[in-house]
């Protein structure tokens, strides 16, 4: 049952990278969620705004917090089409995410390539992964764009 | 010469750090300058937005992008009083700040804990870093804080 949730979950965050692509932006989208309920939504709008930090994800989970009125999503699950980069990540483990649910993996920018001496990453101890849901429409998405622009 | 600019820096984001203490948040306060100006300033406003990427650093990075217009600070200096936390630096990255000037270590959150594989930081490789500048002032601050609310 949470496989189908989850992939519902993610085709709402691939909405949300096609309105960032309808946008000209790199299209990754972001959704978060307290169990079937969407409490937020986000997509990239760092050309829009000319603001390297405006990601889908803080823009999802700061809407997130604005949403349930506190600063903390340990009840929440996080749905972004791409790996998230180490400032989401950090961003992520200030929240205490309780769940991060994301698509095509990003080898070159992923938060998953940093960890601390104990081998620890970025994330909250307590924050859930699952990766590469809907992965191949997720990374389709995003190399498109890139091969347009080329 | 730069030693003495950077201490008049970092005074701007202590001011700014008591902005925050006096609205009762944890006292973190950064500025970003180009040269000897400051073109934006911010501080620590997570309780008061229910926001936990509302960092100091955060808020005067997205500030410093609107008043030049553009992403990226590879000219400009982020004087913090503490040690930047990974979402913060990877912010940095993002923006390729030219230069990061902070003041207190933070052992158990600063960026400096986390690595890649090659051995790299969370910071963009460009970007210079000068630590410890008015160490103790900016360490007083926050450990008054706490001590205050013990």
């Amino acid at each position: 049952m949470e496989k189908e949730l989850d992939k519902r979950m993610m085709q709402a965050a691939l909405s949300q990278a096609q309105l960032a692509e309808a946008a000209g932006e790199v299209p990754i989208g972001a959704v978060v969620a307290c169990g079937e309920r969407i409490i937020a939504t986000g997509y990239n709008m760092t050309e829009t705004l000319n603001d390297p930090t405006a990601h889908a994800e803080m823009i999802a989970m700061t809407a997130a917090c604005d949403a349930i009125g506190g600063k903390y999503l340990n009840d929440c699950t996080l749905y972004v089409s791409v790996e998230p980069c180490p400032m989401c990540a950090g961003a992520m483990c200030w929240a205490q995410l309780g769940r991060l649910v994301y698509g095509a993996p990003d080898p070159k920018r992923g938060y998953s390539l940093f960890r601390d001496e104990a081998g620890r990453d970025l994330l909250h101890p307590k924050t859930e992964v699952v990766a590469e849901v809907m992965k191949e429409e997720c990374s389709a998405l995003v190399s498109n764009f890139f091969k347009s622009r080329r």
